[in-house]
């Protein structure tokens, strides 16, 4: 789908933020630019933090009272941990109005999609997941951006019981600030989403703890690109990697296979088989930069 | 050492770059912006190129003959395959003046001393190996930079034979050219490379191997920044791996223990641990930033 002009009508009266640090804040942002929403309200753990966000601009209102402000809401995105997400989607469900519509910005959805509809009943609420690949190492309204979600994928997730109408607006919603939707089921976001992004922070961590202090200083920038990512929050990737267990060790079995190939080739000093093993890394490497 | 001021005095007369690509036209181009040489001259395999890297202003002059080049040199500087320095500074040493210092910017060092030790006798050869710890992905002459190695790190290493004022003229030259040097013997730098540089470009070729073109769609800047290296030449990266093989696969032992802590965490669900061990890996990440 392709960035659209900006909008004339609001999507939502009022878009409620839960969580307002770079991704909630860079959606408040993005959704005001637009003109997506009437009001934007916001909900933290600290109201004087909400203060500064009302203060900058970023929000009409806030407030630290999740259900109160949940009354109040057309359209709510939960930018929270991943292990939150579920819990309080579940609390505010009696204090929604009918038409509301709940979703969030998770990196995993089936554990979260799985919670809900324990909860509450398979196609008995208004959750629909989404997760959109854009972020930042930058944490913290103050790094805010309207165009964060430009080109950025975004993946919405509704289940077969969710209304078509309702999927319907959000894809709207994250068309209107720049991303480029793909629909899945919660399984098949989780099981690709194993490969490309949480097997890479796995694998980018274990070998930032493998390289130790004392050699850094030969450390260039092969080594900064490759660790980068290693230097996100551990309770947040651990949450993450903890409710995509399944699929996380899928991916770690295919990983652990393509390495143990590579170490055997030079184990054997098998010069062919070690550069066709590499020129396999290089060609879907290459393929990514096409895209 | 700190990047000193422009050279009044050239540390060569004639200084001789053999394999005229990105490394080899940032030298030559670093050496005449501060003077470090009278007259520079290139060897490569393609006469058009050479022809190229002259009309470019890069070199003075060139030719396709190393060992004719070699007699008038005062300085050499190989700047071609790991798997090609060794050969043909053993062929080069009949033809070589007295006084004249061979190095090299290859990325191993021990089985390139190595095999120039047996071919020439310990102590009575005149090569002494280099690495400078700079690049690109980008390739060819046309991309030479002067200020490449501004701030890099620089690997010099002279063994017990060295001659201390032979390995005074190399430190001179890469700090004049910007570089930070660090003494240490081939051994000691394949060991700290094998964990700083050779992993990561292993771990992320596996990587870049694992995650299939299908699912790319859904790859963002993480998978983007840890598979980035894997993009770089199958061959010439081959010939690193095999090359530096024991350090190699000692490293991969190291990562390989790491990454089964991390599964074994996840297949247990323990949160504290995992989190534990990400967190090493991110201190010792940050405390890179620091440097």
């Amino acid at each position: 789908m392709n960035t659209p002009s900006k909008q004339s009508e609001p999507l939502a009266e009022t878009l409620l933020v839960v969580g307002v640090g770079l991704l909630g804040g860079s959606i408040a942002t993005a959704s005001r630019e637009r003109g997506l929403a009437k009001h934007i309200i916001g909900v933290g753990r600290s109201e004087q933090r909400i203060n500064q966000a009302i203060a900058a601009g970023i929000l009409d209102a806030g407030t630290t009272n999740l259900a109160k402000a949940a009354e109040q809401a057309d359209l709510i995105i939960f930018c929270t941990p991943v292990d939150c997400i579920a819990r309080d989607v579940i609390a505010i469900h009696p204090h929604l109005s009918e038409s509301c519509i709940v979703t969030d910005v998770g990196s995993t959805k089936g554990e979260i999609c799985q919670q809900v509809d324990t909860a509450l009943g398979k196609g008995k609420h208004q959750f629909i997941g989404s997760h959109p690949l854009a972020g930042s190492e930058k944490t913290g309204f103050e790094h805010s951006s309207s165009d964060l979600f430009e080109q950025a994928a975004v993946v919405i997730t509704p289940q077969s019981e969710t209304p078509e109408s309702r999927t319907e607006l959000l894809v709207q919603f994250w068309t209107a600030i720049g991303a480029k939707i793909h629909l899945m089921s919660p399984e098949a976001h989780d099981k690709t989403l194993a490969m490309t992004s949480h097997l890479p922070h796995l694998v980018a961590s274990a070998l930032a703890a493998s390289v130790k202090e004392k050699d850094l200083p030969l450390a260039a920038t092969g080594y900064a690109d490759t660790t980068r990512i290693a230097a996100g929050d551990p309770e947040l990737w651990t949450s993450i990697f903890l409710q995509n267990s399944t699929a996380m060790l899928e991916a770690t079995q295919e990983f652990q296979q393509q390495l143990k190939a590579m170490i055997e080739a030079i184990k054997q000093g098998n010069q062919d088989h070690l550069a066709a093993l590499l020129e396999t890394g290089k060609q879907q490497r290459d393929s990514w930069k096409k895209k």
